[in-house]
């Protein structure tokens, strides 16, 4: 270790960190992890030549990140989301997804919650009251041999009609506009929910500063998030996005794939689609006019583990 | 904005990313910061083919510094200087100080603390009773062209003799170990201290996690910090590290440099520097035993602005 007490330059600070910080350690991929992150945190700071004022500033900004988090909000993730991290770490590890008939998975975002409930297909994941218009989500969830999967546990989530998430609303009793139900043994799901709305992810905390800071869009393409699993097949996050908003081409946190857009389809007569699903007292329940639905279909291809 | 209902790919997210981050962005070091910052991130996540799982813990990981962080610690500077991130923006910025005869500079810490007090020359930032041997620190600040330097604000903090700053200190009833001087007329800074110890950074947070996974050295050499002002000179951050300290190579913040590296002496016969410097009165107060006293004597030498 007599390294350190040579004089400490710009060159060889950078190796002696990654030997001090790897030398002890036997599990290869924290080496690799390691070693990447220290070499690209110098590489940056050396590519700029970082001013300690702005050192500092990246250091308190940082902190807020993680004091502007919460149980019910993740700063963290949503400052991935808008560095296309999330997206990138994503796109990387759905290979496998791209290469076969398989739904292809999105960025997860900050508003996954586990506080969630479990409903049973024809359910709304509104409250009754909830703002906006009803929308049926259908579907049904497949293997790549087109097989229907029973039992997968569909966890379905979106904001609510004023492009809240329920644990946005300081007034919140409660789960609204997300649960999780279960396939059919045609490997179905159906439930309702509201039509999904443009939104703006959060401005209040340090990711709206940076987002204003650089003048970025921060409006969401309408969607509705989707996490499904099965023991038998590989967990999959992701979302289905409105092909008619007109943020499709600029979601700010990059998540939209062309193969996740989906016209959010008007039926002024879904008579048939309720009988079948079975749906009217869901409706009832939540005050339907009964002058049409929303419907958004969607078939999922699940990859097996 | 057509591009990103292209498909998203590990290829042209990165560009993709980059311009809409700095499309509207005028000032240019902004855009020279944000740029890199994608870039490298997206290098890293690339170069590893990071799993979600990994994502998902380093979220958590940077959540949990910031969460760790207080007006009282601050986490987010530690894991910088573990990963020498501190001590690189240091080095590639005293470039300056390199090329001249200036006291080079050395890492800040996260052990400064603007709830300090203002002492005369001659007193101890130690409160009578505080753990450890006294030392007595002077020496001069001068310009590169030699000339002494009144009015220089000198400020000084160590750990007590247990290794400990007063913010650990649960107890805590006000600053200690810690104060700012000025110097006099002729140059001149004089106070006492306790005998700097070797001390453990503190390991029960996110970085004392990262630290035990690395299996890595987690005490510093012995040192006392100094930070230095006056108008009409750059601010100096430094520290004077211990020769005899068995860490001096082992430093894990890696702010240890050869000429910052001072001998602490023991004088059996201190007498005519307590005289001198008028000292006698502070030590009685520290309860000074009589048998001699540890030294450390620097010349800060300050560029000018």
């Amino acid at each position: 270790m007599e390294s350190s007490l040579e004089e400490l330059t710009a060159e060889n600070l950078t190796p002696h960190v990654i030997k001090v910080s790897t030398e002890n350690v036997k599990n290869e991929r924290l080496v690799e992890l390691v070693t990447g992150l220290i070499q690209h945190l110098h590489d940056y700071v050396k590519e700029v030549q970082l001013k300690p004022t702005e050192w500092e500033a990246a250091v308190q900004y940082l902190t807020q990140v993680g004091q502007d988090s919460s149980p019910d909000r993740q700063e963290m993730i949503l400052l991935s989301d808008v560095l296309g991290v999330s997206a990138l770490v994503d796109t990387i590890n759905s290979a496998q997804a791209k290469a076969s008939s398989a739904t292809e998975s999105s960025v997860l975002g900050p508003f996954h919650s586990e506080d969630t409930h479990t409903l049973t297909n024809g359910q709304s994941i509104g409250s009754p009251g909830v703002i906006g218009e009803l929308m049926l989500i259908h579907g049904t969830v497949k293997s790549v041999s087109g097989a229907p999967i029973e039992g997968v546990a569909v966890d379905v989530w979106e904001t609510n009609g004023n492009g809240l998430y329920d644990m946005q609303d300081p007034n919140r009793d409660g789960p609204n506009c997300r649960g999780i139900f279960q396939t059919d043994s045609q490997g179905r799901y159906y439930l309702v929910g509201v039509k999904s709305v443009n939104y703006d992810i959060p401005t209040d905390g340090s990711v709206g500063l940076l987002l204003n800071m650089l003048k970025r869009n921060i409006t969401r393409p309408a969607h509705v998030h989707f996490q499904l699993k099965h023991p038998q097949y590989l967990n999959l996050t992701t979302a289905l996005y409105a092909s008619d908003s007109e943020h499709i081409t600029s979601d700010p946190v990059f998540g939209v794939k062309k193969s996740l857009v989906k016209s959010f389809e008007w039926s002024d007569d879904p008579a048939t689609l309720i009988n079948e699903l079975g749906l009217k007292a869901s409706l009832q329940q939540m005050k339907w006019n009964g002058k049409g639905l929303w419907v958004l279909h969607h078939e999922f291809v699940l990859l097996e583990k």
